[in-house]
């Protein structure tokens, strides 16, 4: 059993390899490479051949394009997650950059075993396409956010949406810059947000940490108001 | 023969069925049914079950979400896209509701068979992923438009990308109010954005059509300006 395999049980590995036949995940666990990646560091540029799938075991992955004239974050990745899955399936370029937005592990599995095994196993292809689902539907979510909630919305939002039980503590691992762009705002008004709805006995600031005492709360300060066609700042 | 194949061309019927084999797409059509609609028709509710895959012919298609406090237009579709491809391939409810902004011509194609032919037929399950792909690739694009342009900049940019040639004019059969809600915007500010523009003498107003005597010039106008981060009104 190669050194890939032992640390990383099934589960860990994700939704994809999870729906994959045994001897299909074994065979492109066999391909497969651990990533471990410090933070800030570029996992591959905007427009490389997707030459790899990378499941994301921990940490934080950022997907960013830069246009003419500006550069942006496009999403945030996290534990679970295939980077990037539509470029890998149909042997394209990646639209987006990847970066390490935190202390990041993956594990690289060759492309054109992925399409191979997937043409072969019908579990496994019918999770890739799960995959590209999924990240469509956080696209289609992220556009829903930015038409309808102002800045103090979103950032309601994006904590409560981090946050799966009722009360607790939100990790913030990556660069305030770089949530701030998620959100689609500078970073001094993530701040002015932030602070805003700790004023509001909604949040409590501690650096990389959040708490969060009463998630249906913070829920209830995420919801658009008015005019929802409007962008309100 | 059956009728509905008599007045469509492969070509016309989208890039899904032709990259399917001729057996494959001759079964298939057997089942479809045209479905023809006027302006503001739905054609199925948000969370409904993906019964059908409807193959967009002519016209136009609105995807929209109801969200809780707000709704909103997420894209238009034109001919030759799949509507809503993703949750057909997984059987999955879809997560926007899809309704005509202008009289709208598709195919209907029982899901069922969809899934079962392209798991029988490579070259149609790689161009449903195709599909997939390129829908998920105009939500980033969106999510990038939304973040680094303001209103004007985003008008322009729309309008660049309807149209191919170096000059032309610019149909837009939708109501004004979808096409301002699809940029993320009030219908007074989508005015203000094209007299803006027509003033500055880069497109002329006709009702539905708009020229654009220089798509170069007009492009330039939808360059994102300063700080890439912040969403600029």
């Amino acid at each position: 059993m190669p050194a890939t395999r032992a640390p990383a049980g099934v589960r860990e590995l994700g939704p994809l390899l999870s729906a994959a036949r045994a001897e299909t995940r074994a065979r492109l666990l066999d391909r497969a490479k651990p990533v471990a990646l410090p933070r800030g560091a570029l996992l591959f540029p905007q427009d490389a051949p997707a030459d790899f799938l990378y499941l994301l075991l921990q940490g934080s992955i950022g997907l960013s394009t830069a246009e003419a004239g500006g550069a942006t974050m496009v999403e945030i990745l996290s534990a679970g997650d295939a980077v990037v899955i539509a470029a890998v399936m149909l042997g394209l370029p990646s639209p987006v950059a990847a970066m390490a937005l935190a202390p990041t592990r993956l594990i690289a599995l060759p492309a054109e075993e992925v399409r191979a095994a997937a043409a072969a196993d019908p579990g496994l292809m019918h999770a890739a396409m799960a995959q590209m689902a999924r990240q469509w539907r956080l696209m289609i979510d992220q556009v829903v956010d930015l038409k309808t909630r102002d800045a103090t919305q979103r950032a309601a939002h994006f904590l409560a949406c981090r946050l799966v039980a009722a009360r607790g503590a939100v990790e913030l691992p990556e660069p305030r810059a770089a949530i701030a762009a998620r959100l689609g705002m500078t970073p001094e008004s993530l701040s002015r947000a932030l602070h805003g709805l700790a004023d509001a006995g909604l949040l409590r600031l501690h650096g990389r940490r959040v708490d969060v005492p009463d998630r249906a709360a913070l829920l209830r300060a995420a919801l658009p108001r008015g005019e929802a066609r409007s962008r309100p700042a």
